[in-house]
């Protein structure tokens, strides 16, 4: 997949009772940097006093061993983000930290909330100032605001009138607060590292600082950890319906993360076999995309039969500031990460696995790239159903006049893309892969059926944009 | 291999005749960015003036948009350095320039000279004065102070004096000159695009561009690139043995690149094959230390029948500036990069395929965390004979003390690294692996036995050492 | 006067309907430089869009055409300002500028609020949450929480609320307000430029712009100024004593400015010639301390006949960020800025004119300087009563117990500064220069008595501090 | 004078023998950075270890406690730099360091080589390569280059080879060695602290670390500094006549600095004496341009009688990157720095003290703005002759065709600036004013005599320009 196209996945860690809080945050995204690398940010607390760091850039970039020492305390929560350009500014960088009359409160939010604007509009009639367009303010505000007395069920209060999805970390001045919407949209686990409890929204966190993996966040609830322990309560008390984000499995995560308590790689191999079986193919080799492909590659070459071999090569340095500096090389943003090995592909039948297609330019240099480069014929298998709707709860997909499943047939993209046959895993296949139950999943984004529909109807969801309008009528 | 101990690889590039030459070349060393990210420059001529920037870190952070349209002229040169960190800093970076009587002249080096002090020395007694501690700056005060009359002969001259190891880029005001030692330890190659010539550390510089492969520079040749055309001389008359660096398709060279005229993938794919005949492992799978064991692992899988796995996940967003923040955690430097997936190991009889050992301190953090991740029995298979011995010739190996194989048996290393067995590719059947006769190759750090000796006899060479010394006596 | 202790001093701007109004802000910024280094900010609208850029530093150092290009519109406020270093940071930059449900907001403030602490409790009871320490952040949310309907009542209604301190410009998306509170403690003057007006804390600032001054903001008036033109109001309809802070003649405000009506430079030359006529002289030499000494020094030689020199040089590169490097340098904070001209002084008689003393630590190590510079007799005369008070409108002067004046006699102040003779201008002699009658001043920090009283008594009086605290209990 | 035309003057520093030479030489150049704002430098050794840090910008700037710290050892030299703008670049700052055989050696100048051409072109063809464009490189090849044995013999015969104005501080590894050309174009000074000998361009450094004047060095004079003490030799043995620059008494050197043995301050007072005996002028107020016409204007007011008063302020937050943002406003650049107190000079007949005058358009700009300030009459006199001819000695004058004064009698001059009369002091009267014989100074500037001819003939000098053209024959 062109990974242009996801830009609000971010990645959440919290950790509440260790000496090293803000150097094991700091680790922690690192391990989550994949999902989010516009900015990061951390804050601590030592009981009393609250600190923050956040910059816009890597973690690597934002942090430095002076200013992770200045952090200190032994609570820390941390936020690494992805966003779209428009709203690319160091007010929207998160843990976003205030400080209200019942003390510091920050949170770290990965997710979408669908009444955003219903909300916030509520909010501003009371009085209410807001300083950026994230989500994640609202929810702030929205406790500030509650009229409950105890500051736990203020908390609660605040929480229970957001709508959408949501999986944050929020720290207060004695402890750290794990919230997950009551579908689950979004994945987030606890963790415990020589007795102090950890959160992270992928355990791919928990093995880089040793930490064991404990349980996941369960959906709709929340779970307060102070130096009295876990207390864990619900936001509402109904019942609902999971909603996991299947893409989580498809793209997002780390193939060596468990997510919703499954291993991410093993699923992804699983979905190759489905795919192998459902889609076969003759071919001399097997070429994944580097890397999202190559999971899948795996369990289509051993499902298949056929080998795999290394036909693109990756290129490890590309800086975020890539300039393009010769508009007449064709696809040189798409040479300039992957090269096809010559060697490998000329003269031979290939069978290259996608992990998804969404406008399908991508795609189509890459299969042009590897046509100059000498395959006799490309053949295309994607390993997950053709995306036709945009996510509310999340990820930044293009609209849905962008996303080429939605108006195309399979027959139109593989001409598009230009390949010699091209096969999606049927939705029924995907299931098959899944480690859960398919009730357990929201699989809107291939169905245009959604769980929990946005304020403003079915349509690119944007609360920016429609601030602007908001402000002028 | 830990690739931290592999510090004097450069990338040089060079084109002449071509509108977008700088834009092509900043292109060129972004492909080449593997081998060096210590700092970069581009150096360019419009046949009058002459234009240089450089900078420490990446291409990507060195340049942008607005210093590369500064950056004007059809002719540049440029190079990618990584060096070891006493010299870290800008008078360092190159390709370096310098203004004399007769024009400006520049000159981008990849590899090491076995004569720089003795060099050195003769030129300052003649009154040179050096800024640098880089071999490239002995070659431009031996053009410069050579007495031959013509600018080509001077050059000619001047280059006839270095001895060792250099393939170089030279730019003059009105051309580039290709020189390649005779015995061509380093590749440097010719291409060609849109009737411009382009010359390249290796092949896949060519490909980003579009550029067509032509030839390798010869073993001695010195060629001069003006718009006469090419015109090819050589260095000495002498016939001299070949030395091509058999490490470059073992861990240095892209594996989607030709050096010597051979693919790099296919040509590791070989070893793991060989390595696979000479060192049979029971095993449920095959696991590639990711990348530079990627195309060997292939290799031995395909040979030995058993299933290649992603047991480790490379973490892509490694910053240049990682700072170490946690102490107590036992091998997090190794972690940090290499994460294993516990689901495919756990209870896993594994065979592990490493380019190559060094000091074995890494092998064995790596080893340690498959181990923790549940793995039942580890197996290493090397794809190349133990380093017994330092390289004079462009590679910064630790000294002979350090390289574990030149003072532990294989077995002293097994038990060091914590496997279950370890074998190493013998020297015959890396010979084999090879796309050239065994003749061509310089082997000296798997032997001991070098082809041209340093000036101050076998130990560990650095001119900067010997400098200060030097200027003490 | 050490400058070094009056840090609450700012500078305000504000332009309405001029095509250049970002840059005429910039001018004006520059002009009111001297009021506030620590940071400086500018907020533009066009009507509907607003667009701000602040930073820390010198306007210089702030912006550059870049910046100053995208401030579009042809409404525009500024700040500069100089605070404590605990609060140094961006969060606390001005202009101050929010989004409401009403639309944009921005506010710059020259003063010290004291109400800041109870209204900021009652706000924060009602849900506000506060990005920063600032009072002026404080009115914006009064506004916001205001219940009234009209726009232009919300913003009078949250101005009522204010108690203390506050010259302000407020920007809206259609146009800018000028506020004063009710005693007029800081100057603020309207001028006209092409048709446009203009506010700005001194008149300095209309010069640089060739704006035409037309009147002071009144003590207590609202202004709106929008297309419709001028429109005046009253924050309260009670009648008030003018308290103008008297210190703005004696030190803050350029001696080329008119404040309260009247020019600064000649109102400090009659300082000193009062001070000629009660505290004579028998000296070779009128020495001022420059700059903010040459005023009245220039007015003590006329009226006394000595003649003036200039025995004491400023260097005028003092950066922003000077090192401290040689602890063992007595005075070098005070050599640095001034050195004596030996030649001059050496064997001469002088008396130093100071335009005030506080804590006299710096008085005594410039006079120190002037003894190893061969100085034969050594008088000052100080164009100020004594400090013994504390401000509470604006001035970060130390406290009490720092004010030498307020626990040491005049002969205690002259022993301790190492004088020969030591004289201040008289309360008496002080309104003799003004050029205002004396019930119009504020001269709390000579007498202690005050006009307004900060809500928790007499003491330092500190919005952070306070914070910190509440927030605990 | 308008500061913008004085470019090439640099500022000096030098000690040896003290623990804290890094931080000294620091606070000299900060004493001396009127001298030059372009770039600043420090070279230190402690005997055998040499280091060396420099950049853009004022000392302030350069330089932090971290770099201080790290500029180990008791031998240091510094430099600030000015120069034109086509050279503002980092190669060309000073100190300028290279290591040679012989050990490394640093130089730091002040000056003008009128011979630099003719021995750089003699050096390159001896094999020199030249990394910048200055002068003080020169000095260093010729050193390198030399034949002599002993290694002060070398640098005494290099520096026997320059022509021209040179006040240079040589640091080895074992002492510094001070320089002054033999007819002593540029000061420099010899003191003592703690028993370390220090060397500066003027005096005011002395003072700011509490160092002791000893002597200047001598025109022609090498002085050896090292452990063993002082060594003092000639140059060269012929006798010379002496070419002090008058100019450095007009308007270079700080007031509180003696040059050549004499106090700034007071020569330029008595320059105002003797301009208000020769031009003396019928008026109400004596208006100094401040700051350089400061000294010059009390001598005129005590001479004349007439009252000094403040008629102009300067603005001390010019920063060194201001923008012109308002290519409407007239006379911005002027206004920016210095603005007239207009309630002093309404209505009055004032004579403007000006230091010297270059093209003109400067003193038109102040003396309009003087005239909408409502001055009646506007008289100006000048503290020295019409500037009639260029500089080789260190200067950047305009050329010829640029200076007013070699085109314009008074009476044109005067009406070009606007004024009701002007006057300037005649050489004589210049001469009167100096503390030293007439026959010690160079003032070619005034005259279009010189003592000694740069290679080309009479004409504006400019290394830069000659090589780019000598390398293209």
């Amino acid at each position: 997949m062109a990974n242009d196209y996801l830009k609000d996945k971010c990645g959440v860690f919290g950790i509440f009772g260790h000496k090293d809080a803000a150097r094991l945050t700091y680790l922690g995204l690192y391990a989550l940097q994949h999902r989010g690398q516009e900015s990061a940010g951390i804050v601590t607390s030592d009981g009393r006093l609250v600190r923050e760091h956040k910059g816009m850039g890597l973690v690597s970039e934002v942090f430095n061993e002076e200013e992770i020492s200045s952090l200190t305390g032994n609570i820390a929560i941390g936020h690494t983000r992805y966003s779209t350009t428009g709203s690319s500014n160091i007010k929207n960088a998160q843990p976003f930290l205030v400080e209200t009359l019942a003390g510091h409160i920050a949170v770290a939010h990965n997710g979408n909330l669908v009444n955003a604007l219903t909300l916030r509009r509520k909010l501003e009639k009371e009085g209410a100032i807001f300083q950026s367009s994230m989500d994640s303010e609202i929810a702030i505000h929205a406790i500030a605001h509650s009229k409950k007395k105890d500051f736990k069920e203020r908390i609660k209060d605040g929480i229970s009138q957001l709508e959408g999805a949501f999986s944050m970390a929020l720290l207060v001045e004695d402890g750290i607060i794990a919230v997950r919407d009551k579908r689950g949209f979004r994945p987030l686990s606890l963790g415990k590292l020589d007795g102090a409890y950890v959160i992270a929204s992928e355990t791919c966190a928990f093995d880089l600082i040793h930490a064991e993996f404990i349980r996941d966040i369960e959906p709709g609830e929340i779970l307060f950890i102070t130096d009295k322990g876990l207390k864990s309560d619900r936001i509402s008390d109904k019942k609902t319906r999971c909603s996991f984000c299947v893409f989580e499995y498809i793209y997002f995560s780390r193939p060596d993360s468990s997510i919703y308590g499954h291993n991410v790689h093993l699923t992804r191999k699983r979905q190759g076999r489905e795919l192998a079986k459902e889609a076969p193919c003759k071919a001399d080799l097997v070429i994944a995309i580097p890397d999202s492909g190559s999971s899948a590659a795996i369990g289509y070459s051993e499902q298949s039969g056929i080998p795999l071999d290394m036909g693109m090569v990756r290129n490890h340095y590309i800086g975020r500031t890539f300039i393009q500096p010769a508009q007449h090389i064709r696809d040189l943003s798409v040479r300039v990460k992957l090269n096809p090995v010559k060697d490998v592909v000329k003269g031979k039948k290939i069978v290259v696995i996608e992990d998804s297609i969404v406008r399908g330019t991508t795609s189509k240099a890459r299969i042009r790239t590897l046509r100059e480069a000498g395959a006799k014929e490309i053949h295309m298998r994607v390993s997950c159903p053709p995306h036709i709707s945009p996510c509310y709860y999340g990820i930044d997909f293009p609209t849905k006049e962008e996303l080429i499943g939605s108006s195309h047939t399979v027959e139109e993209v593989r001409r598009f893309i230009g390949l010699d046959s091209l096969a999606y895993l049927s939705l029924e296949g995907l299931y098959k892969a899944m480690p859960l139950p398919k009730n357990k999943f929201c699989v809107s984004c291939f169905t245009g059926k959604y769980h929990v529909l946005p304020e403003h109807g079915i349509g690119k969801f944007n609360l920016e944009n429609q601030l602007s309008f908001l402000n002028k009528i």
